[in-house]
């Protein structure tokens, strides 16, 4: 019995290790509206390392409504928010890598939540860095920003 | 029945006006959230600019888990908000006039809201002048700011 306990204790321990590795590698923890979220971050951050601005722009709410805030005051839309990102990042060299760090996620309620973090941008030429919040709502097709208040750390701005 | 239906109508309209009047003068309209959180903020500005910045923190949930965000990063609690306001906002002159402008506030669930706005300060010399986003919860004691993120417009800072 303790042999096979342990044995059992084995198998049951590398399918936990195993269900591990995969949800680490696919990124996947979606079994939380927190865990959603943060996939949906890390998915953004990975279409934005590969270059793909679109994939990136899978995270925000496709609206006329969505919201950006910035230092240039409040824009609207996902299609001028797009449109943005196109000209302020021609390139993959534009885009830089993107990491995002001290990163909290809030879930407020079934279908609001909000997260702060602090993004940095690797690039040939500057790093520029600063800090976000985002407003997100829960969808059918799943968690999406709704707002997207970002504030560039003056110092590592270029522009 | 017409003659006393007409003088219901006038009864009621003059109860309206009264409530409408009243509710104007006291600047309370708390019937919905966001009628509470305009409240709320309308109550911020007015204390900001009577010089009371206790009574502007009122805003604020009193708590060390209260986030500012802005271009110095995220700083927390409700203590050292206040600690700062108090030393960059020394005295009435240094707090000018305060406003806001085009308030949008997005009711999101029972608990949770956010407001996005503009402000606006005068001052003897210089109009400093930003965006925020406020998240707001609502507590036993009403609706609070939990996180306020403020960028300020690079050409309208003295800083």
């Amino acid at each position: 019995m303790v042999r096979r306990n342990r044995m059992t204790a084995a198998v049951l321990l590398g399918a936990a290790l195993s269900i591990g590795a995969s949800s680490a590698l696919s990124g996947s923890r979606e079994s939380t509206p927190e865990g959603e979220i943060r996939t949906l971050l890390t998915m953004q951050t990975e279409a934005w390392n590969r270059g793909d601005i679109d994939g990136f722009m899978e995270g925000y709410w496709k609206s006329d409504q969505t919201e950006f805030v910035g230092a240039k005051g409040v824009s609207r839309g996902w299609q001028a928010l797009l449109d943005r990102y196109r000209r302020d990042y021609p390139d993959q060299k534009a885009m830089g890598h993107l990491s995002f760090a001290n990163l909290e996620v809030h879930v407020v309620c079934a279908d609001g939540a909000y997260a702060i973090g602090e993004f940095h941008l690797q690039r040939e030429n500057d790093q520029p860095a600063g800090v976000f919040t985002l407003y997100f709502r829960k969808f059918p097709e799943g968690w999406r920003i709704v707002v997207d208040h970002t504030t560039v750390f003056p110092s590592t701005s270029s522009k």
